[in-house]
């Protein structure tokens, strides 16, 4: 009996999703570098199981159907190079390599390429829902050579997470797509954790809470429009005791990781030159926390309280979610204009409406109003922005004032809140017709001849002042800025 | 007789360095690849002057005295490569071949370890001052070949800008530290630019102040501490009027252009793991800013205009200075902190003191203060932010209250103000001993096994909470978010 699919790598999220495909009746050849843990897996959560332990990558390949698919679970970066160097001359024409790692999109695309040159085909792919998305449904977003669709969709569709019966798994794009839209999301899910986090830090250092009290308020926003996975796990958390009855949450040093996938989305949205203010933010926000030294030095420095009071906290916590629920709209609003641009530039053909569904269930990010994101990108193909749609439009409205008083009195009060301002920041930069980039443009011509365009002419055409009464009168091409 | 130095690429910035180095004292030869631009150039600019005119990179080479001196002044990228590979096989060895355009660090890295290979030398170097400044004498920030720089130093400091009699020109580092050092220069730049711009928003649509009263208060601006070249070219542009007496400003359109330096900071920041909050803002302001057509159509579905009346209009002017002058240090502080993580990654061996100076003088961001940031920095070579300096210190807690109170004002009145918001928040974070932080990694260890650290436990001991009572015990390796 061969397997259906090889997988390699038995890290958590290796281990589940070989779980999960059993599960639904896919038989599994594993392998891992360090193969005690192959052992150790078989005859621990994998005995009994239609799973098969190998020992090398040729005894791996022998035990496959073909064509043959293998799944590559490990580090992202040299080990996903290494393996494919070791797999190919063990796969026949046809055979089938899968990437379900957090890969950069751009090596995804690279690899693509040079799997196809050897004659295999190559799916690069984000999977996103964490350990237990990867056990029991996680969200999946393939993308790589459009021929080895039709032979992993049955087993990727069957494992992924389902709403509605609709599998949170579909086929992106060529190259890197699946993988640069498994990076936005993870920068999107960047910024509803930071988000999160600085509404947790406003109710608990503005407004004085405790954990219950939150844990009640995050309960409450879980039922309404902000019903999400995230606010779930929120309200477990600030629940959470430890043995002796204190909260475990006040114990946690406040010094976030991060490993790049975030960073990745910034730098991406640098090169489209996509505004992705809040989830850049929330990255430098993370960046911020590891300085634990230097803000603790700083803090003495900065001995400053800058207080005002917050005359009805009731009303204040009902603006909060509010505040919450507008700045997330703007931060979905932002990742899918990167998506919308990236996928012009590389030519992915992607169907954003479609890309919301996969995130509705498995994945981190799930939220009830992925559905509404759905209906209006399916609903208008040109739609410009994500804010600009009639039913998120509305939702702005009627919350934009609880973003300004949130944002207004934590700088009154010295509490940070570096991505609900950029949320604001961005929203009041959007929609205002005249900004004051025409100093801008002044500046740079005045200083670079960089030349500039009037309103009171065609756009594309280019004027040069000669504001000093001196000096050249060549227009710029080398002072760059 | 032949040339002390040749120049390729008669741009304005070019051309003007030529000028530059022929008044004082150098003989330069010159080249373009559209020869027509080195007759016209001797026609008419450098007529009767000790300038030599070349048709050709041979007779450019022939002309020079020994070891030959090259400066490019192209466009940065393909065109820089291409003239090195043809000057290579032109030159002999302890030839230098100079950058001086806006080349990216990484690029001047590269190239210089290719041009060693080949045993001639390689400076990469940034000259900052726009048209002006290359004619006058421009802040030069040079790296790359160390055995180089003897021969080019009295060449590089002589025309460079002096203050104090001091040459704003120095040995930066190796590789690309020249061009690193330049691009975190254009970076601040804007930064200083899109703060000015904010003010300038702030004064116009907010206080409805009109160009006359505006030129005013930053010319009395000019006169204190925020004392520098942008804030004396905005008064100038401010009063700068057309033929037929309007001003010029209300008719240049407000989408404002970049070359690529802004981004390139903002993407090292990324990388480096360093908050360079304000900078990035800055630059997807100017993104914003180039989206003029879907600004327009969302200015009309958000048609709203919140409203809180300014009380004291003329105290609020002096909150916009002293908030002006606060993010403005901490701009700096943000880039210098950007400037000592790459000198440590890339062992640069930077002198921060020293390129403080390099910027007095010039370049497009030179100003009164940075004496001061030299002197923190010199005297404390430990110092860890620039803010945690006594001086600077002093100023933010004067001024931080104005901060504040300018970013609680725009973000009730809907006036954007993304870099002024980013500084407050940065400071605010920065000078946070707990932030909430302890929410992330409590949420990254649910979802992700990532781990945590814990206050009553030592740095580096890693916690895994076993959140839901199921699911697996390893930690996650793979899913990295």
């Amino acid at each position: 009996m061969k397997a259906t699919i090889g997988l390699i790598g038995l890290a958590v999220m290796g281990e589940n999703l070989v779980l999960n495909m059993e599960s639904k009746g896919f038989s599994v050849a594993v392998f891992n570098r360090s193969t005690e843990k192959v052992d150790a897996f078989l005859a621990s959560r994998a005995k009994g199981k239609n799973i098969i332990g190998t020992h090398s990558l040729e005894e791996l390949v022998a035990s496959l159907e073909r064509p043959r698919k293998i799944m590559m679970m490990v580090k992202a970066g040299a080990p996903v190079d290494a393996n494919i160097e070791k797999l190919i001359p063990l796969l026949d024409k046809g055979d089938i390599i899968i990437d379900g790692g957090n890969s950069n999109y751009e090596d995804s695309q690279r690899r693509m390429e040079f799997v196809q040159s050897k004659g295999l085909l190559y799916i690069g792919t984000g999977v996103s829902g964490g350990e237990e998305g990867a056990l029991k449904g996680p969200s999946i977003m393939p993308g790589g050579s459009k021929e080895a669709w039709e032979a992993v969709k049955p087993i990727l569709q069957g494992i992924s997470a389902h709403v509605d019966n609709t599998p949170c798994c579909d086929w992106i794009g060529t190259g890197g797509a699946g993988h640069f839209v498994k990076m936005v999301h993870n920068g999107i899910e960047y910024g509803d954790m930071q988000l999160i986090g600085e509404i947790y830090d406003l109710l608990h250092r503005l407004l004085k809470l405790d954990n219950s009290e939150m844990q009640e308020i995050f309960s409450t926003w879980n039922k309404g429009e902000l019903d999400s996975y995230l606010i779930e796990i929120t309200k477990d958390i600030l629940g959470y005791k430890e043995d002796d009855g204190s909260y475990l949450l006040d114990k946690i040093l406040d010094t976030a990781g991060q490993k790049g996938t975030g960073k990745w989305t910034g730098i991406s949205a640098l090169h489209e030159g996509v505004p992705l203010t809040l989830i850049v933010e929330s990255v430098f926000a993370r960046s911020v926390s590891s300085m634990k030294e230097e803000r603790v030095a700083a803090s003495k420095v900065f001995d400053i309280s800058p207080k005002q009071s917050i005359a009805d906290p009731k009303a204040f916590i009902t603006m909060l979610g509010k505040a919450l629920y507008a700045a997330k709209i703007i931060s979905y609003a932002q990742g899918f204009a990167l998506i919308k641009s990236a996928g012009k530039t590389y030519d992915w053909d992607l169907n954003l409406g479609g890309i919301a569904l996969l995130w509705r269930g498995g994945c981190i990010i799930r939220s009830a109003f992925l559905d509404k994101i759905s209906q209006a990108f399916t609903k208008d193909k040109e739609l410009q922005n994500l804010i600009l749609d009639p039913y998120f439009a509305q939702i702005l409205k009627e919350n934009h004032q609880s973003l300004r008083e949130v944002v207004a009195a934590a700088a009154l009060n010295g509490i940070p809140t570096p991505s609900l301002s950029a949320a604001l920041n961005w929203f009041d930069s959007y929609r205002t017709e005249r900004l004051p980039a025409n100093m801008l443009q002044a500046q740079r011509d005045y200083f670079g001849a960089h030349t500039y365009e009037r309103t009171d002419a065609k756009r594309g055409e280019f004027f040069h002042t000669n504001w000093t009464g001196h000096g050249g009168s060549t227009a710029s091409t080398t002072y760059n800025v």
